[in-house]
């Protein structure tokens, strides 16, 4: 059985003809759509049968398509027990929590007893607290206790993403005991490919890798082939430091220790993708403007939408007054020369735009690291070089208008005050994600509609400016 | 030996107190700024003794940060042979170019010969005609023919990501068998952790864990341990389609295969992860308008950031001019009442931020797939609710400024074309993305500057009809 691709992850990329994954994508639309069809007819034998043809990650993006809470309960109950866990942990915290609720306790406890410690925490942090607290109860003592002592570390840290779940061995054994004792617990790790050697403290001594062990001579010592440096964190770290170092190093797995090097948990590779995802989308939000959501868009409701949005705007139209402010200094020149005002859209325009570009490389080029605080002034002066390119094209360009609309003068001020605009816009798109940076703010704060704000306001200022100075005007108020 | 964490890396983010990890990344600032100073005072042998105590990936950082390329050469020199490819992979492709052209041929040849294939493709397509025609000369035939086939797929296909050594078995062969072939042919692999069952036509059967051999009875057949599906890809999909299938099914490799189902080579997990980044920046330029820039900020020169830059100001002014012209319209209105400026930028600002608020949810949604060209409809209305709720709220807003600024007229006439611009601004942040995609443009070409030049446009118009019609004053021409 070969199942190539979810389809409603492939809808978004339009597909080439021909290509051999095509076929398999139909396949699965097919399944997919004649699933759906059995769940109308409530035929649930059939549905149960299908299920085996697919994977649980699908089974689980099926559940999510489904819009009634009491048919999905009832889809759920047609996944094979076995698959019931790995099917529930591809789930949408949301999704997790409105099952549970009409889950019976018995199936709900089967359930949260054999999820992964962290995504036990992932599903807890996300529920409301009487939620959370009836859900504890359905957990035994021991694993409530291991619960609340990762619920314990600060939010979006790295204790939060942990698990306790590893496979450990001695540095003193030999391979062959450490491989035999890999095969004993091996299904209760929840990776193998890496294994913990701690010593009789529960310090981490060195990580091995499983292919280590098999090329391994069977008589050596694990010390012997250990690799003889790590990488570790501590529990406490922004879970974006465990990103960062899982890309830069390359890891699959990465060790929590606490402050004496005792092994606290592991964090594994797919948790890290899926915050990195996280990560990122809170940066694009904030880039629009819009505060951080923790949800599909799919889940959000208008209510919450309008929340994450609503501040953002209102702040802006309040900073907006000093545009109108500034309009209204040169209400005089803007009288004496209406036409002046054709072109301020445009050049006001061209700053901001200017500047959601510098903030835009910026801002990105510091979420993933490649420019750190000490660049700043070798960026200040590149940017400056490429915004005075920017700015005399610019110019050039606008200057063509300008004579078209309004003769030489005019050009004269437009092609000036736009060059003038860009460079600042380009500035203030540079300065402000490291200034936000340096006051402890995300970088990402430096939305393009702040940008586009501030240099509204310059830009507006600058163009009247050399306007009153160039066109003998009556000089503002 | 441990070390935690590299450096610059950190620095982004401010570190916390007394945090253990906070010693190490000591100890590894500490270590740099030593063998910065041993690299100053010439003191090879020294340099060469404290590479032992660094990752690769930190003496690829290291090398990245010596700006003189005579004296990189000469440090890259330092490093122990057995690393020197480890280091290598680990630079920038642009890095790579520069210090092949430094090194003898032989260097050279070492280097390349060992490099992993899909590490020399993305060098190679990196690299200009000559030199990459240069560096192919290093190369033995076989390789040569090896990286000519790998860098016939197209550009950000799957076939350029992809690397032919993975380690096969075959189905009919006993878990015995299946190890002792892993244990010998192990260190020829990209990865050891997955292992793929091939049938005597090599087309591919299955994919096995190397822990699913380890925990397996040693008599059984491969065959009988196999999960029973598996995902794969043709080599001429897009390297976006690997992103998702990899994130989606949680995969450490995806296996690529040819029409016939043959297995033509495999992705690993460590390349996905960087072009999971790298199409994310794209994404991120592309919404601040800026042009894909594939090289770090750092290596990007002021020439490429103003050619990557330019295009899109330009072509922004110039729709602008409607801007300009629907200004002109009005130009009586405004004549009359010259005070219905001071509102101008606030309102039509506003559109473009609600629409830059909708067209960054929608992108990323689009880009995360949480969001499908089929969810059209359903998220229309939506986006028109939360729009209303908004367009309500900053229409009250600015009515108070109204009132103090012009009057009851006036505060009518600015609230009712606020709410209007506020709706207008969030459909067209929904609408345009969805319509690129539907033409085949990538939906991250709606970026923020083009939403708002358009909600500029639209706002304009909007608010001095909206002012035309209620304030009787003398209509447009």
């Amino acid at each position: 059985m070969r199942l190539s691709v979810s389809v409603s992850l492939m809808l978004v990329n339009p597909v080439r003809n021909g290509s051999p994954g095509m076929e398999n994508r139909d396949d699965v639309v097919e399944l997919k759509a004649s699933i759906h069809e059995l769940i109308e007819q409530e035929a649930w034998s059939d549905v149960t049968e299908e299920f085996d043809n697919l994977h649980v990650q699908d089974i689980a993006l099926l559940l999510t398509e489904l819009s009634d809470p009491d048919q999905r309960v009832q889809v759920f109950r047609q996944v094979p027990q076995e698959r019931w866990v790995a099917t529930f942990s591809y789930l949408s915290a949301g999704q997790q929590e409105d099952l549970l609720k009409q889950l019976r306790n018995r199936e709900g406890r089967f359930i949260l007893t054999n999820l992964h410690p962290d995504d036990r925490t992932a599903l807890l942090q996300q529920m409301a607290p009487e939620n959370a607290e009836r859900t504890l109860k359905l957990l035994r003592p021991e694993d409530v206790r291991l619960a609340l002592s990762l619920l314990n570390y600060p939010e979006e840290s790295v204790g939060r993403l942990m698990t306790p779940r590893y496979i450990s061995i001695r540095p003193e054994w030999t391979v062959r005991e450490a491989l035999a004792h890999v095969r004993q617990e091996g299904r209760k790790g929840e990776t193998m490919n890496t294994v913990m050697v701690l010593d009789d403290s529960e310090r981490l001594v060195d990580v091995v890798h499983l292919r280590d062990l098999i090329l391994g001579e069977l008589d050596d010592t694990v010390e012997s082939i250990c690799p003889g440096y790590f990488v570790s964190v501590s529990p406490a770290e922004d879970r974006e430091t465990a990103v960062r170092l899982m890309q830069h190093y390359d890891l699959e797995v990465l060790s929590v220790v606490d402050s004496d090097g005792v092994l606290l948990g592991i964090v594994t590779i797919d948790d890290i993708m899926d915050v990195a995802t996280e990560e990122t989308t809170e940066d694009f939000h904030k880039m629009g403007s819009v505060a951080a959501i923790n949800l599909s868009l799919h889940e959000a409701s208008p209510q919450l939408l309008y929340r994450k949005r609503v501040g953002w705007l209102v702040s802006l139209v309040f900073i907006n007054i000093f545009s109108g402010a500034a309009i209204a200094i040169f209400e005089a020149t803007i009288e004496a020369v209406i036409a002046l005002v054709f072109f301020l859209p445009m050049i006001v325009a061209s700053g901001g735009n200017a500047g959601a570009q510098a903030a835009t490389l910026m801002v990105r080029a510091m979420a993933t690291g490649d420019v750190t605080m000490g660049d700043w002034t070798r960026l200040l002066g590149k940017e400056l070089t490429v915004g005075i390119g920017l700015g005399l094209t610019m110019g050039l360009a606008v200057s063509f208008i300008g004579l078209w609309r309004g003769g030489t003068e005019v050009a004269l001020v437009v092609a000036l005050a736009m060059a003038l605009v860009v460079v600042m816009g380009s500035l203030v798109g540079l300065i402000l994600p490291f200034l936000l940076s340096r006051l402890r703010f995300d970088p990402a704060t430096a939305s393009v509609p702040l940008i586009t704000c501030i240099a509204d306001i310059a830009g507006i200022l600058i163009y009247f400016s050399v306007a009153t100075a160039l066109l003998t005007l009556p000089s503002p108020v």
